[in-house]
């Protein structure tokens, strides 16, 4: 392992870059200006640009393979989450110095364990040196058949509400990755602290959903910001209003030992960020075929609650507790 | 006009973005969390990422329309340079502090001026606020009929070599703006100085020249980092050589002056950046046509050399002069 820094944008792209986009036609090794994507007929192209920094959604000494990882896969959560499969993405980065060969080889290795996972490729970007955080701005492409994009604003009043895996284990791990005193105390094996961290810092993409999501789903979206928060934004784009049973919250055993050994964790469950799980709202009547397909894809989901047309958001048993918790995770 | 402060990524999306999205069905309003592209049968989406940022591309006090349109423009302008139509765009905001109104108001007046120019709509993205400087990364997408993007690494010997516009005058425009102190003495009236501060600010994408490449160019590319420096990124893709007559560049009466004033400064012509002009090659047999079709398109092209296969960039008369000067323009 060397730590060499490699200067330039052109050997950084041709070294570590180039040997993503291989095996993507229109991509042209990214040695043209531009990429060009054939959509196959009958399909629309979904777009995403979710940038992460560090200092905001990583730290600068986490692994480089885990931020190249979790720069691709929270893009993805998102068009996991509108039923599209993932395509392509282009990546603009920018970074605060020259990397070392090391850091640019094991960055390199997420990204390609993350498009390799989730079925796309590298097509183009920029590379850059600029004062400040560093930063990955990615925007993925998936494709959707015409038409068929699972929209954020068309929950209606009687759809079931359910989440995907477990929510909180990313929260709790960002608390274990700080090394907040009180995280100390909390009664866990090795193991599950390096698993909590590793929800933090390697998002999984629910891209094996995203079939049963465009087959079922009413309105879906990925949770970033915190269950809560996120729940509004889709009930406030839908023009409804939702009661969810905050005590049937999909918890890890990991997040579950320290809501029991610390109750006021509890309120990370629900408004931590960086879950990227996928919260979807399901009409009854589909429900049971969605949670027998999401099953055979093997992503467990959970129904916590229900929409209905009252415009507010109702935790019952927990309105003092939600009322009581620190707001979700605002970005700005 | 108030110089409020405007928090909230909401809000700033809401009030200042979203109107840049009206009438394109697919950016749901900037509501949802993802864009949906329907791309008509037969064509392909070309897509380019170049961010700019603040002290590399711009100035922080820079009219913020200018700003805006810039960002636009210089993605717009590697879209023409391969014979797509501008279709939409996304765009990843980063903000060192909460902006004012006025500011924001601006800004995106510039990018609406554009997109407006241009054929487009903001369809997606992403604002930020992160220590360092002030980032925009617009991701563009093109049309063009499938397969037909023209490349960088296509050039053929005996192929002619066009430019369009004039060169170096955003470079002269730089050094106005920087107050250089040998700008100071060029011999310019006040107009002539902030036309070319303008070629600076608020670069010309050539979209009129994209059907004209379409039918008649081998290979094309814009130029962002200098003449010389992009010409030699297309004869390296391309595996030929180029003789380029230097004398013949085309200049506006304001460099034209300048460069009588001062000779040094006829290096910035060739090796100035961000002139944002289009370079192709063209087959003898499609050279009249060409030059037809641009002129009737509005934009003047200028024969300034031809491909050979010599793997080597010859300058007649003017080696050593592009030997003493400084190399062209590298962001890394």
């Amino acid at each position: 392992m060397t730590d060499r820094v490699i200067t330039g944008e052109t050997a950084i792209i041709r070294d570590y870059f180039a040997p993503l986009a291989a095996g993507y036609p229109g991509a042209f090794g990214l040695t043209d200006d531009c990429a060009a994507i054939t959509p196959p007929p009958g399909f629309d192209l979904i777009v995403k640009t979710d940038p992460i920094r560090e200092g905001v959604h990583f730290f600068a000494d986490d692994p480089p393979a885990t931020i190249g990882w979790k720069a691709l896969a929270v893009n993805v959560s998102d068009l996991a989450s509108k039923g599209a499969a993932p395509h392509a993405y282009t990546m603009a980065l920018s970074l605060p110095a020259a990397p070392t060969a090391h850091w640019l080889q094991e960055f390199a290795r997420g990204l390609f364990d993350a498009q390799k996972a989730y079925g796309c490729h590298l097509i183009g970007g920029d590379t850059d040196k600029a004062p400040g955080p560093l930063s990955i701005a990615i925007t993925a492409f998936g494709l959707v058949p015409t038409g068929k994009m699972v929209r954020r604003g068309t929950a209606r009043p009687g759809d079931l509400i359910y989440v995907s895996g477990t929510l909180g284990d990313a929260a709790l791990g960002l608390r274990l990755r700080r090394n907040d005193s009180d995280a100390a105390a909390w009664p866990l094996g090795a193991s599950s602290r390096d698993d909590l961290v590793d929800r933090y810092r390697r998002p999984q993409a629910r891209v094996q959903l995203s079939a049963a999501l465009l087959a079922h789903a009413s309105a879906s979206m990925d949770i970033s910001d915190g269950l809560i928060k996120d729940l509004g934004r889709m009930t406030s784009a839908s023009g409804v209003g939702a009661t969810v049973n905050l005590a049937k919250l999909p918890l890890s055993s990991a997040a579950r030992a320290v809501v029991a050994h610390d109750e006021r964790m509890r309120a990370l469950i629900w408004g931590g960020g960086d879950d990227y799980e996928i919260l979807c709202t399901v009409p009854c009547a589909a429900a049971q075929a969605f949670e027998i397909e999401a099953s055979c894809a093997g992503v467990g989901v959970s129904l916590i609650g229900e929409i209905n047309a009252d415009r507010a958001l109702a935790f019952p048993g927990f309105e003092a507790a939600v009322a009581a918790a620190p707001d979700g995770w605002d970005h700005f």
